[in-house]
């Protein structure tokens, strides 16, 4: 599991900042990427990376704001175009429906797989299968805009059946009384605790990935124990005022809400043109000072989140 | 007058190209940019130049495949966000002002400077003021497609005052009949050539920039004699049955155009992803036998327009 920054900047994209865009690399999971929001190039983005279009399963956006949704028509049409197949869903706020519809139909573009888009209408789960687990709730812009929350299921160790057969134990019902933990008594007498014959068991991860927000506890709510957690920075802590009337927040805000909800790791993205070189280097200080490990991100920064032991 | 290429790829973006947008720079002319086509990603490559998004006048779309218009919401909102003003006119096939409009409704962005859609409906003259005519014809692609024809006015040479004054030649009606050219006899009896007192006349250039199109009579009726003529050249002359059935032309066929118009210099563009290097050049090689002023032109190429002399 991997996240990759495609776009890290806030509004309109800049020499050294794309518009927002972020790679959720699913593939040693579930062979497939997640994208959270595709601003536009996008797309001209992902040819600088070994991401591949097909491989996308599912697009969640936060808002519908332009730098989070202009370059959808164009990687929906690519992904048909370089022969893209399986199904991909679109997650987001009512109205991504129709101006990915809109764009696809004005523009004769037909793209050659099923396309499914889910509009949030209630917060709460949203996705589950046997992998993987997504929430969302509602932030605080201007706009209806989501923060999601990816949790990874538990991995239970597996019943180390090679270890049970060495000692000459056979197969029958007890082998899933051995899985469960329990101690039991076999036909020869001898004492078996099942924990020793359970290879290690993994807790999921868990990924919250927030939209454009002003504080807000939903935030808090979202990432809490997160192993990473994603929150824009537009602002540095002197301009919180900007911040506040904007509906964004600064780095010391994202700072406090991580070390509240006790994340591992804060990445901090949606970084305003108007930081550039030192005042990047600022604006994280500024985040380290309440959160430790606190990274402003770039563009094509990769972040691997290794799995957890029990 | 320049002409600077700031996607030169057909359909999708690849790392050597993005797609299609073409910038007419009328800067000496009119102090404004006119832009033709604009694909995903045409305000990242315009940071990449001396552009100003504010100084696009107008845009005028070819036809409504993604990789023309896709752009388009993008460049409009920066251009509003950093501070344009000045009124912006996009001219184009019917459906262009809906894509234009839901996309901006979709995203909550309200452009601070007026806009204004004409949709083409009928070819021949689409604007005319004292220094540009704009004719548009359709071309023969798979959906409505334009070509542009851009006619500078001409300038008359003007009357030179100071050499009159010189020769003691007053103020008057007269200065009407020499600057008609006309040989005059002044009251004192000299004879004057009004010829000889008008400054240096300039035929006004012409610039045909046509979208995607197989060969079609109306390409070579809207190039007559252009100074620059840009062309698609979406495949090889070997791929000339593709070239058909996609509805695109190869660069040998857009050579012969060219040349049957009386060009002066042919930019060829639209360049599909499968040619790169030799490839290139073989294909510039092949327009070169039949037009020997072709070009295969690569993002961010300034092709200098220069000004005619009588």
């Amino acid at each position: 599991m991997e996240i990759q920054f495609l776009g890290t900047g806030a509004g309109v994209p800049s020499k050294q900042r794309n518009v927002t865009s972020i790679a959720l690399k699913l593939l040693d999971e579930r062979n497939a990427v997640w994208l959270f929001d595709c601003g536009e190039g996008t797309q001209q983005q992902i040819l600088n990376t070994n991401l591949r279009p097909r491989k996308i399963e599912k697009i969640f956006i936060t808002h519908l704001h332009g730098d989070h949704i202009f370059g959808l028509p164009g990687l929906l049409s690519s992904r048909s175009f370089q022969g893209g197949e399986s199904p991909l869903e679109i997650y987001g706020p009512k109205g991504i429906k129709s101006f990915v519809l809109t764009s696809l139909k004005v523009s004769e573009s037909h793209v050659k797989y099923p396309l499914k888009f889910i509009e949030i209408e209630e917060s709460g789960l949203i996705f589950e299968d046997h992998g993987f687990k997504v929430y969302c709730d509602e932030l605080d812009h201007r706009i209806q805009c989501y923060g999601y929350r990816v949790v990874e299921a538990d991995f239970q160790g597996e019943l180390q059946v090679e270890k049970l057969k060495e000692l000459n134990i056979p197969a029958g019902p007890i082998y899933k009384r051995i899985k469960n933990g329990e101690t039991v008594e076999l036909a020869d007498g001898r004492i078996i605790n099942g924990k020793e014959f359970i290879g290690e068991s993994r807790q999921g991860r868990i990924v919250t990935i927030l939209g454009d927000t002003r504080v807000h506890p939903n935030s808090l709510k979202l990432a809490q124990h997160a192993d990473v957690l994603v929150h824009e920075s537009t602002f540095n802590h002197e301009e919180s005022k900007m911040a506040k009337n904007y509906y964004h927040s600064t780095s010391t805000q994202a700072a406090e809400i991580a070390k509240e909800a006790n994340v591992k790791q804060l990445l901090l993205t949606h970084i305003s043109a108007r930081y550039l070189g030192k005042a990047v280097f600022d604006l994280e200080k500024e985040a380290q000072k309440v959160f430790p490990n606190s990274k402003i991100v770039r563009d094509f920064d990769i972040i691997d989140i290794p799995l957890k032991k029990d």
